[in-house]
């Protein structure tokens, strides 16, 4: 049962034409190359403007279903494959969304998902402008299988991996836009892209289920021209165990993977996790202390 | 804001006594080398005796107090060390828990912590032995810090230690015993054990904390002579980005570590993780499944 996956990671252009010339190109490739589902990078069509809080940027939103969607669904249906794209949604005025848009491979809309943890750093500030999710987490069917698609700032949440896994998904999928700040020394730099790989791997253990991550890469200045972000790429799978499948480095990348859905089975009969969940003792993760 | 972690990672004969010996040494040498706090395997007592169900032996519990905490405690407070150990625990006839007991530094029990996760695998035959513990999952007020002790099999629930962090805990601590199948291939034993490190490392990214897992190491053979279990070593500490610090190999090795707990608090500055959590959504992580 296994299912090719493809990537593609790109370097996003100021011009949202070009953005989505490449991103269905990709597309195009990863499906000639096999790819039966194919992952995209968070908020594709632009740069990434959560650099700075500007009102005037909210024109940059469309609503979903939209032309962004239909783009997709068009190379969708063309390629005949599923695709995980990633819209910024005006769902009305003043309720923005971080939305993945799930096309099915005969082009239509197979389902949504609005990212739920809302990140709010330095150079991004990603609570100005978009409306937390309001639930709940769930997989969306598709011909593919239950995909569990979480956006960036979710894969630091082991809750966010564990309700998809709960809720029945096949595999977890991450659309990212996330990078380093070059005034960071080269061991933070490092110790931050460790991070980030490992905590999604372990998503894949604790949970018994392969995952895809996908970011941007490139380095887009920021509006006020002071710092920056060098998106750092390294878009990656993993399988049941944790175990590294397939990786990029800091170049745009059209990634193909092979990923055997018949091991979440495996893997959770041998590695029972699910099985001793204490769920008696964890009333207090719905919390935010349990002091 | 340093603190000097010391494990003891040893082999385990068949002789309570010499283990205890070896144990007992190794945290001399720890304290000698400069450590506050020792942490030692999962019942070190004894052969890791569930590899078989017997129920003879029951007669290797003992009561908490008693003859493995006044040990531990009166070598803590030789050595003037916080020390973190395991015991078979007989909390009364048919009540037994794989209990680790925190000694203080004056050789007082501090507080003890009873395994929340109960594994139940070929060869770890656990859930025929331990009650699991009835909880709540909250940290051990000592003079080194509020030391977050978990127990091997809870090393695979990011609710285990997502309970931990909420509760206070400055560092999670994890006695373990765990090994390879010797029939497993070089392949499978890899992503055993990386899958091992991995999700512990994301237990101290995932809570912006700092983590020692303690393993024991050697072969035990089965006592129905077929299979036995190698156990791994691999006894290591992360910092609070989940970076490797140290970590011991195969062999019997009396580790040191100097942990900084000033990184709990910056680390939780450059990444929020905690704010963000959304608690209005995670009621589903009390049921079994979210379907």
């Amino acid at each position: 049962m296994n299912l090719t996956v493809g990537w593609v990671q790109q370097a996003m252009t100021g011009d949202a034409e070009t953005n989505m010339q490449n991103i269905t190109d990709g597309v195009r490739a990863a499906a000639k190359s096999g790819a039966r589902l194919v992952v995209l990078p968070e908020l594709h069509r632009t740069h990434y403007f959560c650099q700075t809080e500007n009102p005037a940027l909210f024109d940059l939103s469309e609503p979903v279903p939209g032309p962004t969607c239909d783009a997709l669904g068009s190379v969708a249906a063309e390629c005949s494959v599923v695709i995980v794209g990633s819209v910024f949604e005006r769902r009305m005025p003043g309720v923005y969304h971080n939305t993945a848009v799930v096309l099915e491979c005969d082009g239509t809309l197979a389902g949504i998902y609005r990212k739920t943890h809302i990140p709010d750093d330095p150079g991004y500030y990603e609570k100005f402008y978009f409306t937390p999710g309001d639930g709940p987490l769930y997989p969306v069917e598709t011909s593919v299988g239950r995909l569990g698609v979480l956006v960036c700032w979710d894969q630091w949440y082991p809750e966010a991996a564990r309700l998809m896994a709960l809720a029945g998904a096949d595999i977890l999928l991450y659309p990212t836009a996330i990078g380093w700040d070059e005034a960071d020394s080269a061991d933070e730099k490092k110790r931050q892209f460790d991070a980030w790989q490992t905590i999604q791997r372990s998503h894949a253990i604790a949970n018994g289920l392969p995952l895809v991550a996908v970011n941007r890469c490139g380095i887009e200045t920021a509006p006020d021209s002071v710092g920056g972000i060098r998106f750092w790429g390294g878009s990656f799978a993993a399988g049941c165990q944790g175990e590294l499948l397939a990786s990029a480095g800091e170049e745009p990348d059209t990634g193909l993977v092979e990923i055997d859905l018949s091991g979440v089975e495996r893997v959770r009969r041998i590695w029972p996790f699910l099985r001793d969940r204490r769920i008696d003792l964890y009333k207090k993760l719905t919390a935010r202390l349990a002091i």
